[in-house]
């Protein structure tokens, strides 16, 4: 058990806050003959990196990523692999800007960790958010880079297909485009449409909510187990864990409970290559907690940030009421740059139930042909 | 690492399939000296047991738990208490008909866990599901009949807010008619219009989903970790676990990302009784991850069952295709009996909090007066 | 985390007293496709049954152990064979002779978990040692069978190796006289010392202590992981998780204390199929945590039981003091029966990481010819 | 489950290679509130650390330990303590000498983990040893450092009783001594006796093992839990995963097994205090599992390190029969440094045991006065 790692058999533990020295994590349980180097990393890492465009915190982190161990020289190849002990990585905070913390140093934000950490701990590190900052999921995306590794022929990509009450066009839906706009937004006509409502929301000291959607193809059939190692169960734990995520949905989600049995059955085939053919993917991929083969789909829900212009009503540490604003950095939509975590998220999930698999049947698939 | 166990220090390890002698689990790290008899747990299975009203499956399981271990007469007050070892719980399978699985067999429900095990596992228990079966659900409530002990004032309740395109009103709920209705209905204006759709929905063989929601009330603030320790992720994860569940809200859930910081944050004020006095709850009882001593608020969504009378496409162990259509005893809406698998999940989550809050901190709250 | 429960990717979960209804255990994580009957388990039971011989305590238990999960007949051959689900396990208990528990219900047994008990969770089952009886080791007997067939060709003995002042001539040892005396003993020359002396043990109501020494042939090199999850980390675990066991070996064990690096190294040489082999074994198969190909080789150190029939002071609940003897059945040395029980956690520990070594290196040795 | 972690609660994972650009860990679940800073840990690992007498490897370190995370002045007090969230602990790697090290990379030293590690992952970083280096061992003395601080009261000492055929005379055991001479040796008249003995070794290149005792004082009653969460074993897995242990034992050990059960009874009368007080010490301060209360004592055995300078038979990666010698600046006995490690891993299964304990039952002892 442990408070600050998840996975099991491809397993993270991270720590640091946002204005200590460095936050860093460890990888436990990699497999040994990866390839791997700190570019790797960095390129997921530059996703995730604040300060890309006006849309996100103005926080200037080079986010430099170092690997401190697990990785050597293959003795035949001379490329750097990983060993398979712990892989220690590394990034030290160099924007820490100094500042007055003492309004948030006494009094609760409405809606966020402050309080919670007070009550149950006596005492927090309050600078620019602490433990509970969204600065700790560099480390789930660095992670995340090693995981995509793991699984051969695995590609898992998000995008943001909700901002505040806009939804992407799903019949736009184009992959090509994601990175070349700061929303991760697969549907070209929403682009500006995004723009313009974020820079209402960032101009007025507001923030806004957003849905993230994550697809994971190449995903072998067979990972998950039965009843608690199920492979959504964990997808959903590791989504849920993103700081300000409030909600989870695997294929159709909630839009299930209005389906019935005959719309929501996924019919099968056989494909020209002999294998087992769906002719739609309501489950998102997975069935009875195992995955089927079909691409995994995943959506998360993140609220607004917490750190606003407008007073809110709060109370101190002290028992006083008060109303409190929070000046500073900070992310109108902190939603936008939860898409490489959530990728990243998935990324780990899968390739922990890989390994799992792995293990117990051998990595053999039993289907005719498969 | 379990592929059937869930929860750190309150753990529960389940093992039985629908159609083999019996179901059993057992309830580890169960703090010693807390009060329980068979008839505790049974009050709970009882609410779950299939064949009470025309709603549910017809099979009749007398679902009569025996508690094997773990129990004793206290010495002094000679009351029936736990005594901190592993209670072992178990329940025998009585109502097994023999029937022909020959169609189950070899063929594949489309949206159901045959295809997966079989080409995860090269072999299922097909009778009634086997391992997949919601029958496994009944030992989940058992747990939970313990979990609910653990936490001194925790009351757990759930109910039906959703079944297919029928919503309750939230301006009518009522606590107290819940267990008064087969739906687990909180709104008396919608029992009816339940029962009407749900009698079309039998009738025809179909079949349908359901949204349920679950509040705990008397959580003490406090319990969670952050980061990979967080309540809310271990609820999700829980309720996620739960056959044919595909989505999970945390208080606002998914509307969260249509909500600016000023509507999504719950002002604080200070309460008459000198204790924090939180003016919203869409954060549903958890910021950060930890407890606020709200009431803590899950909703989870369950797809139709994939057993219907409507023939489907589908293929056979042998690779050849093949229409089938399930006969037999299911349920039109499986979801309803999903209410109190969905109660146990999120008080055996909150029991587990609770143990592991008072491990690091000692269950000191450092709030004053708390 | 678990009270009750050991190994992690081959996980057994164990629950019950000595004189509750029963028994059990669940085994998770088994690979299917395993041919498993209720015999291949039976077999190793009976070696641990109480009651074979004079030497071991009289209390006669069938010890008949059932599955009640997690095996089905095979759809090609029809042989039942283990599911990859959770195997249920169970052993009713039958000759809990009813007697008065009087003196040892109040008094604490020197040596015995009476008092441990009883300080840390305020009262205990105190029927025949409740939790802490050895009859618990039943279920570690029952899944160390399982284990054993996890592992293709893996062949696990043991021995005893030393009754109280009593040492084998190693230079005698003879595998094949094992089953055939009632000391597992390998010495033909020392059964008749071992008899005369036990019989004078219980004849004087004593008790005594034994060396145990469990060989491992048939590991695959490679198992184990460096640091934290060693082999020989988990082996030791595993024995000195058995009941009165106070000292643990590997390989050499204590003895290295006194070699040289000269005499410690395991020298290599190449043998005549292309494989290392290794000219001496001091290691006792494994080197930084990892086997090597070699036999693995452990021993264990037994303290005498705390029943017996000479009065000992001690002190009571309420804090007075008093004499105790233990009446009733006893084994004189419990070391005896340990012999099955040593094998099977030993067989766990080697199953857990046969499957942890496959999730990680995919079970693919990387040394020509391996 | 992880390899690069131990504890539950208490729970340390570490990363880092002999040669890579530093080596570190994270130790999570530590409770808020405590004082701790870097001189607390330094003080720990200056005993540790080699070069400071003839009798340990000349490799210079200077072994600063930083705190990178989970540490926060006290808002009242202002002094720094733990803050709860997961504590990141770094030491940069100073004196990695640049040497040739083509004599191990390719070939295998005897009773080294080389062989393993090659076999198993199919590349290692041979540089120092890798992982496997004793240097390893330093986060498991900072760990320590902070686990000794969890548990009020505690105390734990160890000391070197045996070094090849030497052992001390325990009547002459004086802890006051201990850190004043380069072998942790309780007995005066045996320091000069250890000195002429190592010396002899070291000169002739050669190694020796030896053996260590570890007395942890003022452990609480009742920390453990049975079966297969007893402290005893948590003891024995963390002495065995040291590099090079052999063998491990508790209380009385090995030697409990020529013991009578008369004479292994710890019989108990009431102290003059109104507590328990056992007359003797022969379970080594644990029974069932469970703290007594008394001193637990634990013994360990360390094999002598396989780099020796007289050559010995070893094959090579490409299965060539070779002779290999290990140059370079080694431990004559490593058993010496493993004196504040070994007190460090047993300070780390107390602390980890009594977070477990007051989990279950809220540290609340029953018996009358405790």
């Amino acid at each position: 058990m442990s408070h600050n790692s998840f996975g099991h058999l491809f397993r993270v533990t991270t720590f640091g806050e946002s204005h200590g020295p460095a936050i860093g994590c460890v990888v436990d349980g990699c497999p040994p003959g990866i390839a791997l180097t700190e570019a790797d990393i960095q390129h997921d890492l530059d996703r995730r990196k604040p300060g890309q465009s006006r849309f996100t915190t103005q926080r200037r982190e080079a986010d430099e990523v170092k690997i401190l161990s697990g990785v050597f020289p293959h003795p035949e190849s001379g490329e750097q692999v990983t060993t398979g002990t712990s892989i220690g990585l590394l990034i030290e905070n160099t924007d820490q800007r100094s500042k007055d913390y003492g309004d948030i140093k006494d009094k609760y934000r409405p809606g966020h960790a402050d309080f919670a950490y007070d009550v149950k701990y006596g005492l927090r590190d309050y600078r620019g958010g602490g433990r509970s900052s969204a600065r700790e999921t560099a480390m789930r995306v660095a992670a995340g880079a090693i995981a995509r590794k793991v699984v051969p022929g695995l590609v898992v990509r998000g995008a943001v297909v909700q901002i505040g009450p806009h939804r992407i066009n799903r019949a736009n839906w184009d992959w090509s485009i994601i990175n070349d706009n700061p929303f991760f937004c697969p549907d070209a006509a929403m682009v500006d449409v995004f723009a313009a409502y974020l820079d209402g929301v960032r101009k007025s000291g507001s923030s806004i909510g957003a849905v993230i959607e994550v697809v994971a193809e190449g995903v072998p059939a067979g990972l998950g187990a039965p009843i608690y190692g199920k492979l959504d169960t964990d997808i959903a734990a590791n989504l849920m864990s993103i700081n300000a995520v409030k909600g989870v949905e695997i294929g159709d989600g909630f839009a299930a409970a209005e389906l019935t049995g005959e719309q929501n059955a996924d019919e099968l085939r056989m494909g020209n290559d002999g294998r087992p053919l769906f002719l739609s993917n309501h489950a998102g991929g997975v069935v009875g907690g195992i995955s089927t083969g079909q691409a995994v789909i995943a959506r998360f829900a993140v609220k607004p940030t917490s750190s606003i212009l407008t007073p809110r009503q709060t109370i101190d540490r002290a028992g006083h009421e008060a109303d409190i604003l929070t000046k500073g950095r900070h992310d109108p939509c902190v939603g936008l740059r939860a898409v490489p975590v959530g990728e990243a998220m998935v990324a780990c999930a899968i390739a922990d139930h890989y390994l799992r698999d792995r293990a117990q049947t051998g990595g053999v698939r039993h289907w005719p042909g498969a």
